[in-house]
């Protein structure tokens, strides 16, 4: 099921299955958004200036995979992943199989791996999720693969 | 051995070797840091609200991981891993042992745990990086393990 449709409902981990499929609302990426992430936290040529890019490994302007990372959070907070206490990673398997560019949209969609309730705090799980985020060509920009931790209803 | 003492040395997958380390300058996080992270890129109370946070699983502001790995970028990117071509990320695994505070000072040390050539790009290898991020008190609040695309000299 695509949760999509219910935009407003909280989930706690009584609500959560395996196979469950969350869909975020978009990102359009530009220039100056890549430019001032890496400014501030990757400062690399291929990041920072457009003509030094284009003789860089990447032919172009390409975001910080941390700036996905990050853009990737927004959607999942605002509207990818409804959880009534909070989007709360504890680790994770990351890959930027290909890179982000200015132009491109992004959405992300969750899928519910596995949930498992803790044995020393009955009040939570820890819940994987399968992390895809993609561009408008929906190829993978990057694949997370994250332990949440997830309350129960109180 | 640590190349912190050689700070002007830029290397190529030629002068790599398993078990050399590198320890990158160190960064102070404060409140206005952490929420402005947040406005942008993950706006929840624990990140955001001095008080709503003190009611949460953190008892208190926290850093939103994205963050602590931003800044870990930063310190890699500018003093903490001297690689010639960039510190170019394909893949990694993630964790945050505890969140990143306000008066934290971070600090980043690196560890070459691996090093294999491509087989199919002789000007190329990845490179297994254990990046493990510390606080003042010597907690770690993040460590990453990543794996970097790291040219030869050409």
């Amino acid at each position: 099921m695509d949760m999509a449709s219910e935009p407003d409902r909280k989930l706690y981990l009584e609500d959560l299955n395996v196979g469950q499929r969350f869909t975020s609302r978009t990102h359009a990426v530009d220039a100056a958004q890549i430019i001032a992430f890496a400014r501030e936290f990757d400062p690399q040529p291929f990041h920072l200036d457009p003509d030094a890019a284009e003789d860089s490994l990447f032919a172009g302007l390409v975001a910080s995979g941390w700036h996905t990372a990050a853009i990737t959070m927004r959607l999942l907070v605002e509207s990818g992943l409804p959880l009534a206490d909070g989007v709360i990673g504890a680790s994770g398997e990351l890959a930027w199989p290909k890179p982000t560019r200015p132009g491109d949209t992004l959405q992300v969609e969750s899928e519910v791996l596995e949930i498992k309730p803790s044995q020393s705090r009955p009040d939570r799980g820890i819940v994987s999720v399968r992390i895809l985020t993609r561009n408008q060509r929906n190829e993978t920009v990057q694949s997370l693969t994250a332990k949440l931790v997830v309350f129960r209803r109180r």
